[in-house]
């Protein structure tokens, strides 16, 4: 089904512009537009009188058909059209109700009708994911030098930057960027094919009237109708899942360093708990991580609609309905969220320091050895450095103090000591994910 | 995200009386219904006063606060409760206020509420479930003796009882009935556990406030707080994607069977075209498809909701409130759908013994090579009807009248060509499905 | 595709007895061993002559066809069975060649095979439930007392007791096994439907066969053939998501347990790094997430096996048999891990009691607002509470301490500090869990 | 898990040649080359000596290590490189031993690994996604003009061509072709992070090395490493489900075509019965449906690969190893089959056209409303239409026969009688079909 607004939960995924784009009026509306396009571009090709056409248009564009006769319409025939053609006929002169819908078919005008609608919303979605982009260059940026404990398979590593994290996370929305730039040609295409998609009810003018439709409707055209070609909308689906995964994987990125016994970043306005006063959820990044999950999973269920059988599938095009307005819901409300964490995380410099020095030294321990295997072979480093990672967690002491009275080599310790000068290339990476960044 | 109604969709995926108990009035409502209980059960068990709790009962039967607040509140918390539990609190003398929502986490409170509420729909289910496998089982009864080509890999195969396979639509329906029973205790429980499900706020009292509060709400309990161990919760959604797989599977059987060149049923009110007068759509069957498909794909999207971390995970819960009320919707308009088309199932005789007077009694080989082989060995039965299988092809004559020419052992061939003839256990089988059916 | 072996990942994922029961030769002796009770099950019914049976039996016993030629046969019919039973008719004498396989079809064959090993594999897995359940058991029996802090959204929320955790990861598994024990008798029941699914070519002995076939095979029988009723089959991967999920969880707690900062447990035998001397990888707990989220989404693509056409279905079929066989060995790797696991789990209690000391008595602020409420209305106690824990996060003192000096209440501060006095219901609840556990 | 090859199901569901690139042979084999491949990079950058880089590359190209040796590091450590590593260091001098892996993490070797494969797999599949787009586009000219009946939601609907149909089904590959195109650049990017995604162990040269890296294995770099940026392998997975998705639609298409009752198309080489001689089941067809709705399920479960946590993550890495060979193996099985499909494809023009006489002409009911329209209002001769119909049902005389006694209108009917002249812009369409084909 479609994004449900009747439940609380609607209060916390949300995303007022895309609803406004994928409820039933605006639903009815893009229809109504098809429909008056349709008669128009059928007019620029002859095919209908243009007086006729225009007056299509303007009652097309007055009419404000009863929602509930058009469920009831769509709960008959499958399909919302029928019944919205009928009511538009009589919206209109006698004499010209034989010309509404003139050769087109229910699915012309519910596929197209979604397209613009997806127009709009990838229009939006792009301009959210740039500036959701944008603000994490900055952030990655002002980070550049701030180092933190990389964690790999959920435990400490090496030192790194904060910033080079947080242009880990934005340096894959360029890519969705450059993904959205490559599918909108295909997605945003109109939708004619008449009866069985070969526009037989068009005439030799058929195409024509198909170009003339995508001009009036600003969009392209495929070189076959595409009723049961589905892939671009799959498509669309499976670039939703990689969006909101990036984000999920943010989301679940800070929750992690939100942890009380971590506590190298927070958010503001964290969820207040209704019995423990000391708590502060991170609900924006927990929202993050379900969309992600959710978004993902539904892309595998969306992919079941390929299986479109012959000329038009009813079975296969439902279950395109019954997903992709959530999934493109769920992705409007992770990137609104996204944008709000960003704007919320407070990062805390000295936590992250304070890893470095609860953690003995030992994240280090690859600086370390590397260091050593300057004067020794590596395997003997390698081996010197694990006999005293284990000494210093009996003794309590830091990882380089022991290595300091274990080696004679002639190295620098105390700046070995400095988490900061272990980033590795992290600035010369930021430099480049910026430039991405900017190129994009 | 939860069932969407703001859609044209929603008047072809339509539930009424699962939508009411799934929209956020009920959600509300469900919410009062436990801190009324809550409070009544403390007083029972002497942790807050008899007369404190009677009046937050009271308070929370008349209270309909605001929704938008409530949203407002889940946007911010994550959870509705601190929400609503302050609105509760006002809508209480002071000295009560405090005596609300005593010693509970807003889990608690969502998830017995959620309970509740489930209660209600698996009980409509059930019903649900019954009447159609009663009325499949009156149909399986009534066409006990019809003729139909079974048909296997998409491939006519040997004739059957079209009341057979009714009746293998009917079975599985009298399974999902024992799984729900088995289901019911482990799902139906009380959730109450506290901040962190260990109770601690309630002080010894705790278990027999758990007891009370499960006999006023008519629940069960578990040996442990559920807050993350939501097996329950997914074993119902595995369970809903095993009614709508069946269903589906239904649907796919009737819309194979629709198609123009079988015609052996068809749908009363089957949904009109846009263009083509000629057509007769099956649109309660296509539902019933799309729906299996989608339900049986979100049962594994809920799955990720198993990996709950620790005492309570806002993400993995997330993903539960997000899938489960569409399955459940998805299952209940899928169960008022096949009622539908059961109701307006026409079927036609005629066309099933068509089918094989046009198949030129191929169907009747595996039966002809029976015959045979109670007068030659098996191979050679087998060789034979393979020949004469071709031979009927390339001249149109029925298999039988060719093996009537090349076999001459003492065989019934006039009986043999009658596909009524041909359906094996059919009859014993049925009265098994039905026996079934009247023990469940 | 079924398990996969020819990789180094299957040296991860493993299960070595599991893996045996779903191998090639497996297989192909489970469907002789199904041809054979076939074959003296009709001789028990006089369908067949009783020496004939008995060769056929014989012969199954010992053949071991070339496993090249069934894949082949497999890749021409879609189903191996043609080709085997073409071997077995040369392995008898000639006048026995026509009574092998007689009256049944290829599912009939395949469908029992399949249902012989999961007899075995749910054995297994029943017994490693158990041990896994008995084993975490006595863990939490050890912790009882054990304080930890709870997590909740993945923040420090209150003390609680390791051991009930510990009975939290225990306790689905014993309804896993009521489970296990509900499902079997609908899924380990013999399939035999013939041709099309009602017995025709076993004439009237037809269920007589049936009844042989299961007794010799120690198969319960359901009231109608199930070649295309798949609920059983679904519930089966479903039951599979469910075990594995409530492993993943386990294993999701102690991958955030074993994070450096928490190091509340560490395990043994942790995986090491090519680089960092420092790394103790949780890769056990790791592999339990990684199969949990797996399995339980395979679980959704499963369930599209639900709509099989008609009377058998190759396409719903072959996906049950794409996914089924990975679903086992997932969750027979899952169980082994989780052993393993568990086996060797080392329980850090001073880091358990170190979190507390860390969080400056903040997860005793539920319990403090409560015993404040004994002496002030709630909303005034939690409210003090509130300010104090603000106050001891920006001094650096404890939350008790600075409650001391606010509140003049005749508290015993010094029992409120120790979290081990905060846990609740932990030990009738843990006695509640153990007791599920021995009745189960 | 990745392909299983140990099971019957892998004589159907087979391709050799991916297969190959995908076990545990050329999965070492890479994973030695790109071992190699660093070391000489390293040497290039001055890193380590360039004799130690050539005796390291030569000892990686003659190496064979143990695969069970092997696999047990697998199982011990969660990656195969340490003992991969070890077996290494052990067949070069004891000098050089250190410098094999420098810098490197175990991650950096098994994803570069893992990109040298899937450029060839690539390469694979695009040969073999042109080939079956030529095949289609031969198939489509050469059917230009064959009348077949479009049916849309399962039910007849008007005249197309076949051949515009069988373009319908090519169209699709000349996209996934362009998808192709697109993600190479992003997707086979060499893999070098070092420990924690920074090279910090590299030093200056890090970036100079990653650019010799790729160089010599002809891999492309991207801005960042890429440890936890899954979202290039996330791509693939979607493009696979696309591609197998289009495949399944016209597998589909075929299964439904080559029914008993309309026998339009049917499959050389279909599978044979065990026990019905008149079967001819559509294999091919069904694999292929089987394909698309198992892998399209699947990118939905890879899809939660996207959540890796921080610097890298065992559990999502994990997940993507075990369905991404799956997918691929399953895409590359699609591939073969699909185009031993087609090329058995019989295609019986015949039964096309049978279907339309025993249809009564009912398919031309559209065309009819449309011939009508010029002569009087279209509403007028949609009802005269649709009251001809009926009669015609009833009578059993074609539409055209019952409208010319109904309409006075001067229409040419014996030519509205021919269903070839009503296939619309088939032609132009299938004309703008093929020169896509060739832009491709």
């Amino acid at each position: 089904m479609s994004p449900g607004r009747d439940c609380l939960l609607a209060g916390l995924i949300r995303d007022p512009e895309t609803e406004a784009l994928l409820g039933a009026s605006a639903e009815v509306a893009a229809l109504l537009e098809v429909e008056a396009a349709l008669a128009l571009a059928e007019a620029d090709c002859g095919l209908i009188p243009a007086e006729a056409a225009a007056r299509i248009a303007d009652a097309a564009r007055l009419l404000t058909p009863e929602l509930e006769a058009l469920k009831a319409g769509m709960g008959r025939d499958g399909v919302p059209v029928p019944a919205l053609v009928a009511a538009l006929r009589q919206a209109v002169p006698a004499e010209d109700a034989g010309y509404v819908h003139w050769g087109a078919t229910s699915q012309d005008i519910v596929d197209t009708a979604l397209v613009l609608r997806l127009a709009r919303i990838l229009d939006l979605f792009e301009t959210r994911l740039k500036a959701l982009a944008v603000a994490l260059g900055a952030l990655a940026e002002a980070h550049r030098a701030t180092p933190i404990a990389a964690r790999t398979r959920m435990q400490q590593a090496t030192p790194t930057s904060f910033g080079l994290k947080v242009a880990g996370w934005m340096l894959p929305l360029t890519r969705h960027l450059d993904r959205l730039a490559e599918l909108r040609p295909r997605l945003l295409a109109v939708s004619l094919g008449g009866a069985s998609g070969n526009l037989a009810a068009l005439g030799p003018e058929a195409l024509a009237v198909e170009a003339r439709l995508a001009a009036r409707l600003k969009l392209t055209t495929l070189a076959l109708p595409w009723h049961t070609a589905r892939d671009t909308m799959l498509e669309l689906g499976s670039l939703l899942a990689l969006i909101t995964g990036s984000l999920g994987k943010m989301g679940q990125d800070v929750v992690l360093l939100a942890q009380n016994e971590i506590g190298e970043v927070s958010l503001a306005g964290a969820g207040g708990s209704s019995t423990m006063p000391n708590k502060a959820n991170p609900v924006a990044a927990e929202v993050l991580i379900a969309l992600a999950r959710s978004t993902g999973g539904l892309a595998g269920v969306l992919n079941q609609a390929a299986l479109a059988e012959q000329e038009r599938s009813g079975a296969a095009w439902l279950i395109e309905q019954l997903h992709l307005p959530a999934m493109l819901l769920q992705t409007g409300a992770a990137l609104a969220t996204a944008a709000e964490l960003v704007a919320g995380l407070r990062v805390n410099e000295a936590a992250m320091r304070a890893t470095f020095e609860a953690a003995h030294g030992l994240m280090l321990a690859e600086a370390a050895s590397f260091a050593l295997a300057d004067h020794m072979p590596r395997s003997a480093a390698q081996a010197l450095v694990k006999t005293a990672c284990a000494e210093a967690l009996a003794s309590g002491q830091t990882l380089i103090d022991v290595l300091r009275t274990k080696a004679s080599a002639p190295i620098d310790w105390d700046s070995l000591k400095d988490p900061a000068r272990h980033m590795g290339a992290a600035d010369a990476l930021i430099d480049r994910a910026l430039e991405a960044l900017q190129r994009g």
